[in-house]
């Protein structure tokens, strides 16, 4: 059953938001991957969005840059959390992040680092979101930090 | 008859965007002020930017600030030329600057200064746009940049 | 029963908080505030954060200034989503923001806007998340956001 | 019949004003193109701006960078709407976008997203505004729109 | 006989350009003040700049606020040096300071601080400019650089 | 014994913080590295950094970048003078430049530059504060600075 | 003994500096205040710099705003560790920042914060370089460190 | 004779500051360059800006990177204009800028453009200083603007 909507602006993100896939690869954890605008096909994003938590989607995860409105958008059409992934662009990410991440009082956008850092981490908020209730993921996270732990303390220098 | 719709993400913002209606008084044109959210009324928001053309509205100014989404929003509704206003904010208004500026390929968005600078020039822009095929709109423009022009050269320094 | 925890920085942001606590409020939905550092009561707060999940806590927001380590600190101390809270600063709140959004690849903090507009919404974010789950948060959700929209839609200009 | 003036202020930014020029070819809309500048051919700028309402010219794109004056100086010699396009440059663009978009009261500058998708929305803009009055225009571009939307619906994630 | 010349964009500026008037007084120099736009009175402008050195004018001060072009035109219509006063803004002046500095190859605005500081380092740049072939000049400098020190020395902490 | 503690977010910082190691190496002062994480490791990071001072260990440096609190942590949980090296990141080190130097009241982080100028400095500055009571150390920085001035010195352009 | 040099660009900074003489007050080690300038008295600055180590002397202290090359100019004269305070300035102390904390290899400047927390961290940092060596005033810290933890623990929110 | 002094802080900026010379040879005004460091060879700094006046220098040009003191500390110690060029850095050059342009009052510093557009226009700048009270230098630079607008006027898009 799918937990989760990626929703992404454009195709051209989608070397960076592969990180987002591999997260919840590793977490076996189903998603469903969507390309839309907030601009070019707003009908269709609204729409979509509307649906998302009749379907049991838990979290939306929408990854955009420059003047990004796609996760604002979507957290305006659904009470599921959406995560907000600031795309690089011209600023440096700069303009990405603060379109997401300055949403008006009522409408929250859970926002994540700019760029490649920020995809692997929209997995991961989600996968806490849904451990918060579902044991296994919680189990499962605990594994993760602890092996990322480990991997820091075996680090050595030469 | 309206030839001009001017969306306000928020009441708040009512102070600087009365400078926007002052000057489109003084030029007689008619418009509409709509407080519209593109996250709070987005069906709303959307219905009534796709209706714009047909209702033979010309332009519309959309001011809003900080994740300022709503001139975007309207622009992917509808053919019109859509002007942004970036409202100040807690960052001085560089977050409504670049949420409105830094639009896609595609779909543009014609911004102006922020705040109410911003909120007088949308105003003379949706007129210059006017004036474009509206020879009275042009003469009044001509005049108006005329007396700009005469009141700066009678400023004295005492 | 608490579902969620506040945890701040310092007694000086309260003022803002409080609108963290006024919308927890009308959900009724329980919740505790703690004053902590990153800084100054490391262990505290280190011991404090490792102890939610078994207590039942379901969502941690965190509210710090300048350069705001709480809710990372937090973040790593536990599978919780973390929610983060960048007060005003000197640099208007751009240190505090870059402070908590970008944070590394493995341990996100789902941040939301600057000041007081983000104290709002991180309540209404970890009503969210646990709408995810709890159908009566959910459905009260609903009707925020339409009174929400029928405020907007309910606006005028005099 | 020329409707649409390109003024660049420097033959460098070619490579990125040459989407402004594909976007006007696709839409069958005559322009002209000039190599100006604010600072150094000052007065043939102005001559050239002075002449365009009366040669029929119904819009006017400026492209420049750094200390961008050139859109601002254009719009104080006419009354056609300008439309400014920020070029990348050393510092990402942001000194082109103030430069353009700041402009105070009196003599707005429609200003767009720094370097190639602003380029190319500039194109689209200019359009809108001929489109306002020009059914044929506005027709074209309801298919762009419904193109571009139909480009990004078909888009699959391998 | 006049030596400098200020031109100031908008009378609003005059309280701190009032401090580029007392250093120049205090040195017995004179000038000439004149508001001026590079947007409104464009021709004004031009014409004024251009005479400027065939009038024995030695230096031009320009201080504008903004998208500040009030420096980078004059500089384009004389080979005199320009002094750019980059005017406190709704960005704190950065937006002016960009404007004003960031000036493409082949025209220079010798740039000065944000504000009150640099109207009075205009007046004593326009003086060391002044100064490095009038001896009198050069030789107050050295007594006002005196006097400067002497102040620092003589400044005590209670 | 070993004077210096070293400790960096991540081994990808490892070419710049060499930089570190050779000042150190050059002035036979020995130091100790490890990679510690404020985030991913806290519990270690704590329990090394109250070790510090009682191990003998004279100055803290921790290279971060990103929201780097590693250096705050640390600076938390010792007396001991912290020095931070911010990295370079997707934002030029901006944020990780206000997420180490805008520490709260009553924690100082010692700020250096970003990045590689910044590493080489941090190795000098805790030189510097050993110099303090070390006179051999205090005299290899006289013979240091006098190397750099000659080297300058030296320096002809051909 | 004074222990502690304090410079200060301006007396206007005074009322923020008082927070670092409070600290210094409340740890009983002695310090001096000079007012000086990198560009007003520059060679009265560099001879006090200069002199420092030999008087015993420990640790700098400089505070100044804008352009503030004061900690930098004085940590070229002298082999101490420099603490610079970036002040409040036009572009909220960034400015200040930038010119302090960016310092090429081989002059280190330990940086604090902006403003009023940078001026009592500031001293807390010369503090914690001089404790390194000073056990008494070591054993204070720790007492200090003891107090503010237990001052956030008494924290409560009413 | 020797009529502009150049110094730079390092010699990896000579690719741009090449420029300098390039247009100061081709106006074949004499310059001298000089390696000279605001921190590593303040003495050698000081004394040699002290120097200039009475050799008959008339500008000094300093072009320095990252925390830029050079420009400044020379303009402290002589009356002749100086002329500030920031050099390209880590942050974009934004840090070498406003270290070079946010002198306090009293000591101005003519800040050009970052970069390489800043080195050719700060020898331009140098020779509109010259120019004004030397009629062959004002000749060619009359010839100079000529010869770029016809450049300008030239140019075609093929």
């Amino acid at each position: 059953m799918i937990s989760i909507s990626i929703v992404m602006g454009s195709k051209s993100d989608l070397d960076d938001v592969r990180s987002t896939f591999e997260v919840l690869d590793e977490f076996n954890v189903e998603y469903e991957v969507k390309i839309l605008s907030a601009h070019r096909t707003i009908d269709e994003t609204i729409s979509y969005a509307k649906g998302l938590y009749d379907r049991g989607i838990k979290v939306v995860i929408a990854a955009a840059g420059g003047a990004a409105h796609l996760a604002g958008v979507v957290a305006g059409c659904t009470t599921l959390p959406v995560i907000g992934i600031p795309m690089k662009s011209g600023l440096n990410g700069l303009d990405s992040l603060l379109s997401i991440v300055q949403m008006p009082s009522g409408v929250p956008v859970a926002t994540v680092a700019i760029g490649k850092a920020g995809c692997k981490n929209a997995a991961l908020l989600a996968l806490e979101i849904m451990g918060v209730y579902d044991k296994d993921i919680h189990d499962k996270l605990v594994v993760y930090k602890q092996n990322m732990k480990e991997k820091v303390l075996a680090s050595t220098i030469d």
